[in-house]
């Protein structure tokens, strides 16, 4: 039906998460009528993906690299020494006791916006899932331990609270009480993030697990 | 916030149709986190858009060029005396006698997987607007009458019928008024598709102008 360079487009642009086939056709006439350097700037954006990102070695967030060296591209959230600590870690102005684990970037960068939060990050780069009783073996929970236990060599370092900022769906908890299991021994504060209706929300319309969780975390007016 | 790459990735990303910054966001952290290859098919898909696609010098359908050299890759839907003809126009056992005319490449997709026509096709590029009174200039109509009156030279291949296939909203009506004014001199049939219920519908929550629509074009049980 569609010249094949057209079909190809629609193959590869259809495999993205939230592209269907329809909307992957569209953008390839969107793309074919507009100007070359809308290309061209999609181009280099993908290229910047894979020769310009580095990871932190600390939270796993991504960090831009200062030598943009060329390298296999494909990271696999592997911890690389050689990159340089991202804008957070490597921050003196950011509170170095607390830390927010994140189940994914654009997670922490919701939180980052919402404009309240001035600790540091953990990224973990997934979730338990629900139907894989296996523990995922990418996340980066190992990490976190020797994190926090070289934290607590350095004194004035040590670490003071941990809050997990994850979903609240049966993932997420699976993942929080995991975690919670494995960080107790080493006798630091956990916090999860508060659960209730969101802001602006009907009491009437709110489900049963939404319900029984603001009741749990109510507060004492003063 | 976010390293530049990924800034630049979401900003470039996000000025697709359809694609919001949080979509872009999402996209720019699963590629990172994905196989090079795919970043690559991606790259590769956006530079076959640039060189290795022409347009019909007839209808305007895409095609694919023999030689892939290099061009400056913006068409702006010019049409190319070099480059082929598609396989609509190209195919001795398509109706060379009817020729359906379509808004975008997509539409003209729809219509040929609806299995039905077997005529031939003229691609508009777009519909007059709803807020502009101006008649753009970028629409294949001039193409269109010039390309009629060539066919009407050649006696065996006159064409008998145009199908106007344009979308039933306020601008495909104005294109197609506009269409019917300006090919009626050339004492062609011109026909266009059929208004009312689309299959699966239910009359009861059927608006005004489809209802009206269904019953002007209301058929005969013989």
């Amino acid at each position: 039906m569609y010249p094949k360079p057209i079909k190809d487009f629609i193959d590869n642009f259809s495999k993205l998460p939230g592209v269907g086939p329809r909307q992957a056709a569209r953008l390839a006439f969107w793309l074919l009528n507009g100007e070359k350097n809308i290309r061209e700037n999609l181009k280099k954006s993908l290229e910047g993906l894979g020769s310009e990102i580095g990871i932190c070695p600390i939270c796993f967030f991504t960090v831009e690299k200062r030598d943009k060296g060329t390298r296999d591209g494909s990271m696999h959230r592997q911890s690389r020494h050689g990159d340089d600590k991202c804008h957070f870690c490597d921050n003196p102005g950011r509170d170095h006791k607390t830390i927010c684990v994140v189940e994914k970037e654009t997670d922490l960068a919701t939180i980052e916006k919402s404009g309240n939060y001035k600790g540091l990050y953990h990224v973990l780069g997934g979730l338990f899932s629900a139907l894989d009783t296996a523990i995922p073996k990418n996340l980066k929970m190992p990490e976190l331990i020797s994190r926090l236990e070289e934290n607590k060599k350095n004194a004035s370092k040590g670490v003071k609270e941990i809050i997990l900022a994850l979903s609240p769906t049966h993932e997420g908890d699976l993942t929080a009480h995991y975690l919670e299991r494995l960080l107790k021994p080493l006798k630091i504060k956990i916090t999860r993030i508060g659960r209730g209706l969101p802001y602006g929300a009907d009491v009437e319309f709110a489900d049963a697990q939404t319900l029984s969780g603001a009741l749990d975390s109510r507060k004492e007016i003063k």
